[in-house]
């Protein structure tokens, strides 16, 4: 059957054992398996073409961008092909006055950066990894720029799609809005490959802040720092980044970068200001509110490299805890909660992660009330970290939140979706099955078809 | 088989004249026919009620909030039910902590934003009529404030919502972000009641602005006021409105308020501010972009009172052309078109207008690309006006942009879905399929099933 395919797409299809390696995890590598070949398309037709042939062939396919999923999305289930789009990677227009550009799948989020910021203009959507823009879209990517700029939904303006068996449609318009029919892009942005394959990408584009300046408060308690980041939401701030970091994350990051940052919870605050008479008012207004909510110690920064030494605490988290806790698998827990059940829910994480004698580092969007908490897991740990898992799951849902802000329901959390959704699920299933009545595109991620 | 329903919500049907009058058109008056009857819910089970009769009976639903739709929306085809929503007009709760309210479908935007301006809050989205939150939801409404705070889909968090038979689902949850499962709520969002009836909303609010100023900008030129525009839109200013009126526009004014303005194009912009030391600046700098694009006058305001005289002119627009031309119907165009297609999409407008004699004016949401045409229509005007609507329409997809941006398609553009998305019409009509495989839900609107 394969060489059907092969005879397809013409130099374009790979069985070659480390082909199908890379293409058998994402970041959780929690599960691993290979796909039955892996198909590099360069183009669209080379999308149509495989699409096309899985249907007559009732073969799955799985779309793959970057593979920095972090819940399984791209992991294969069994016999699936994997469909590589990172070489489709050209911006193919970028449109100053419009403030938009259209992009290829495989395009990442840096190189979409360099190829607009010489109009002054910039594509917000910072995930951490340097994803895909294909495959940001399919999971709703969002990040620390979120609570000024959106996540995808936002920056997302049309898509070109393949459906299953190969027709390719557009959804959406390159505008700023429109009411126009059913909104099929914003169905389609989060779908994580089970509805269709983006072939081309219309993104929003923002103006470089004209001036920036960010701050790192200490707080005693976590309580304070997110009393202080609710009055700043409160406020007419101009806020674009608002991270928390607790005690044990600057803890690991003294450890790890020799620094001797005040080991107590923190917030990093980042401002995009219209001009440079507000950036001194605006840096009284956060300091004066961090000082209402107990602030211990305000360090400002407004030059680029004094504001990257300032930030280093919180993005060097990661390597941090890997670097303490070398040759594990990092769990990232993702729930988001209404802001005002953040400090409860940093509690909880707290709680429970004691009682089941797991290590934890806990930072996030508070904004959003999207914290994470990482958590380093030996092997034996492995069962502990699913139920811790699933507690801050539970929790969260229980106080009206989601069990996963950014990253997505991939495999790993399928079984919150009832949960969440109650009989939307349902719904969900009905479109899924309107759309992919053979379930050809990725099957088994986000729901299953019934049987 | 009415009596039926009359025997299931005691009380809450009506067959008087004057309340199937009262529902048998909407704001555009084009079309008018009664509904069969008229249910007045007041709650959630009065709506799962009239939608397990409507499957029982095979009787269309028509659901309807305050009636300003502007497309037909709401006016029955022939046997249909209209669901009046307005009843359930209460705010369930405010959650200023969160940034958030749940209120029913039936709350206006009015209403809704004395409920939470006390907490400092204001709920952003103004179309202009005092339109129902969930009939806004519907429609995916947006106005003069989504250049800064978005439309309803930014701003709708959940939805409970009751399908076709009865059913009662959540969608979305009411946090800032999300990427579990299928996006329905932003499905729903815009759907016109042809996919679900709404019963509670969880919207977000936003923080009053602390500093707010505002200018009005004359210009030469549409081009001069669509560049200075775009110069606004490429800085760090904190836009909130941006509204771009024509010559006539002014001239209208003046002759019914009795006014002085210049009879040239002029921009309105607001600047919603976080500080006192930002407003003199950012003034500056927007009458620097302003000189910079030929503006002749500059005219700015700071205080509450003056700002609405300031805004006088664009507010009291839609008067003053009733005033001018009474006892018409008014066609309100709402294309949308990227921002560097604005100036030529008036430049079409005037001429078309011109060709088929009509008089007209141009004014809107220029920072969304989204500029209306209002239209006083005689009926002997009838058909140039509906040629005239479809001049713009065609005008609009040939260079991106769409057919509606803010009114949706209700009835009177179905004609343009699939020219502005071709086979993706497909897609959606196999969601309203599988959502509403009877066709009870507001039926003939936005597309048809298969027969």
């Amino acid at each position: 059957m394969l060489e059907s395919l092969h005879a397809r797409l013409p130099g374009k299809v790979s069985e070659r054992a480390a082909d199908l390696e890379q293409h058998s995890a994402d970041e959780t590598a929690a599960l691993r398996r290979p796909p039955a070949a892996v198909v590099f398309a360069t183009d669209r037709h080379d999308v149509v073409t495989a699409l096309a042939w899985s249907q007559e062939t009732r073969t799955p396919v799985i779309p793959y961008g970057a593979g920095t999923s972090a819940e399984g999305h791209i992991v294969p289930l069994g016999g699936e092909i994997a469909l590589d789009l990172s070489g489709m990677d050209r911006v193919l227009a970028v449109c100053p006055e419009d403030f938009l550009a259209v992009a290829q799948p495989g395009v990442t989020r840096t190189a979409l950066n360099r190829a607009v910021a010489g109009e002054g203009l910039l594509f917000p959507v910072d995930p951490g990894a340097d994803a895909s823009i294909g495959g940001m879209a399919a999971t709703n990517a969002s990040g620390t720029t979120t609570v000024r700029y959106g996540g995808m939904r936002s920056n997302v303006l049309a898509l070109e799609a393949v459906l299953p068996g190969g027709k390719v449609i557009r959804c959406g318009r390159g505008v700023r809005k429109t009411s126009s029919g059913y909104d099929l892009k914003d169905l389609f942005v989060g779908s994580a490959g089970t509805l269709a394959v983006f072939t081309e990408l219309t993104v929003a584009l923002h103006p470089q802040p004209a001036h920036v300046h960010a701050q790192r408060l200490v707080f005693g308690t976590v309580a304070g720092a997110v009393a202080a980041a609710t009055a700043m939401m409160a406020s007419a701030l101009p806020v674009a980044r608002l991270e928390l970091v607790d005690t044990l994350s600057m803890r690991a990051v003294n450890r790890h970068l020799g620094t001797d940052y005040p080991e107590s919870p923190a917030l990093f605050v980042e401002m995009h200001c219209s001009s440079e008479a507000a950036l001194d008012s605006e840096a009284e207004e956060v300091a004066a509110l961090a000082w209402d909510s107990g602030v211990l110690k305000v360090a400002s920064a407004r030059t680029a490299a004094d504001r990257a030494a300032l930030w280093s605490a919180r993005h060097q988290l990661f390597f941090a805890v890997k670097a303490l806790y070398p040759e594990r698998r990092y769990l990232i827990t993702d729930t988001a909660v209404p802001l005002s059940q953040v400090a409860e829910m940093v509690r909880v994480t707290e709680k429970e992660a004691d009682a089941l004698g797991l290590d934890v580092v806990i930072a996030g969007h508070v904004a959003d009330g999207n914290v994470h908490t990482i958590v380093p897991v030996a092997p034996e740990q492995a069962d502990r970290a699913r139920e811790f898992s699933d507690l801050l799951v539970e929790h969260a849902l229980s106080v009206g939140g989601t069990a996963t802000g950014e990253h997505g329901i991939g495999v790993a959390k399928k079984k919150y979706l009832r949960l969440e959704h109650g009989d939307a699920v349902d719904v969900m299933t009905a479109v899924k099955a309107a759309i992919d009545p053979l379930g050809l595109l990725n099957p088994g991620k986000i729901l299953d078809l019934p049987r």
